[in-house]
């Protein structure tokens, strides 16, 4: 297949790109180690926090050049990833924005999407934006849980702007498509508004049931014998990043509440059929779930590494 | 070490048991599997609702003998093992309990307690009981998802009743240790009130989690390519057999409202951190869930089978 060329781009050729990927955690590290892993960019640059996350990156071959220095970093890049929590991304956007070379790509892989898309609509028109959203992760952070393959499969949410060029937008699922991922248009609020449901509210019960249990706990420590594999499940993701997570509730809280609205009436449904004894209202709801749920699940069995 | 020999009991020593296990799904199946594999008992009889999974059972080996017939299964045994929804136990229970041998031991799987314990309490002092709960399971029924190994290190709660002899509780906690599985001691409304918030909650959110995305998903149907491993996790417990958890959601209401309130008042805490944008709250509750969550999966890590 011949490969795409961008014209308007800084680069023309994704394969001769110099990308420079601000935050080296779990996402920023992956997607290092996926493009050199694929060979599918020129160059990559990394940009850590610290300097020993910096040396570790380039130590494992996951960059090309790494440094702790965002402007020095971006410098010079065709493509700019910033994949560090939403309010970072937001300061980054208007810190490092503005300097772009002309016809630079912006991309950020940040987990709510409307905030940020407001944050670059307002750059100079001179550089190229396009915010997206991997649809995977791990609960455990950082560049030690990096893996070239996280995307491999997953859904990669991209949300380009009414500003957002043809050539900006190809070059982004190009991107997407070289780490193995497949691009899927959304807009912002739109996907912040589903994310809500199938991201956020997760979360939110993982939180409120590790909590309910520790509460429990303190009377009864006896509680953590008992708890199993379906205590395990349910609240792996109130082991998340916090300082991630925070920023996904405070930039998502309308949808959010919305979400958590919904949720409170499907347990006040449950409570209702429990004090009624109501069986049959029970089971129906129960086997709709089950049913649901198996059906997701099908099509997904074996690809379940960490998506 | 030397077998401990159980005076009073109908058979004197585990290994010379004959072990009539009346249910062959996933636990009734384990179990008959993980007894013959370990060499632990005399004999295993497996009574099964269809002639297919009897059939199927001992095909597999799991048992040496089978049948369809409960009065005929467990006639003759000197342990039988209820391992089935809990409402079909406490048919059982009235049904063949009165009717089992002197010195015969009746011992039940049923995910709650409190109306076992109850039903057992009323049969004729000659048959020895005590009611368990082994802490493990899948979200995948029937004999297909057997596992000889399901109970190795896992806990298994043992409720004996005030009238349970010290000689069946040796013994019921002999059979727990021969199949690799760890037995605590735990009354049974307290065993109630703990695992309605580490197992029957966790259900409970999970069912919500499902309805709430199913409900969201008819006017936005591409929900689903939205949902990846959070919502996986989260979510799976919501396929879990429906017969199974309607009885075990039926026989707990009491502290399953009473975790549902305490989950309530969670949820609406961050509801009001959210509204109140108080980023401190938040950021306190998710650490102490984070740090909670963590330490508890710490020492579990690598056991991760399906426990």
């Amino acid at each position: 297949m011949k490969e795409p060329h961008f014209a308007g781009l800084r680069c023309s050729r994704l394969s001769e790109a110099r990308v420079a990927i601000a935050g080296l955690g779990l996402m920023g590290g992956s997607l290092a180690a996926a493009l050199r892993t694929r060979h599918a960019c020129g160059r990559v640059v990394g940009i850590a926090r610290r300097q020993e996350t910096a040396n570790r990156a380039l130590a494992r071959g996951y960059v090309d050049e790494a440094t702790t220095d965002l402007a020095a970093g971006v410098a010079g890049a065709d493509i700019v990833v910033l994949a560090m929590p939403v309010r970072a991304i937001l300061t980054a956007v208007q810190q490092i924005g503005p300097q772009l070379a002309p016809g630079s790509l912006l991309i950020d892989l940040g987990s709510t999407k409307a905030h940020i898309a407001q944050a670059m609509a307002a750059l100079p028109a001179h550089v190229h934006v396009c915010p997206a959203h991997p649809m995977c992760g791990k609960e455990v952070a950082g560049l030690d849980a990096a893996d070239p393959d996280l995307y491999a499969g997953r859904v990669f949410v991209i949300s380009p702007l009414a500003r957002t060029r043809p050539e900006a937008l190809r070059c982004c699922e190009e991107l997407v498509r070289a780490i193995g991922a497949r691009p899927l248009r959304l807009d912002p609020a739109r996907h912040d508004r589903l994310v809500a449901v199938t991201s956020h509210l997760p979360y939110l019960l993982a939180l409120a049931l590790v909590s309910v249990a520790e509460d429990a706990a303190t009377t009864e420590p006896l509680l953590w014998d008992l708890a199993a594999s379906g205590f395990r499940d349910t609240s792996r993701l109130a082991a998340s990043d916090v300082t991630m997570m925070l920023d996904v509730l405070l930039t998502n809280p309308t949808a959010i509440a919305g979400a958590l609205a919904r949720c409170r009436r499907q347990l006040e449904q449950v409570e209702g059929f429990l004090q009624a004894g109501d069986e049959a209202g029970l089971r129906e709801m129960m086997e709709a779930a089950a049913s649901r749920r198996r059906a997701w699940a099908e099509p997904r069995m074996g690809t379940d590494g960490h998506g």
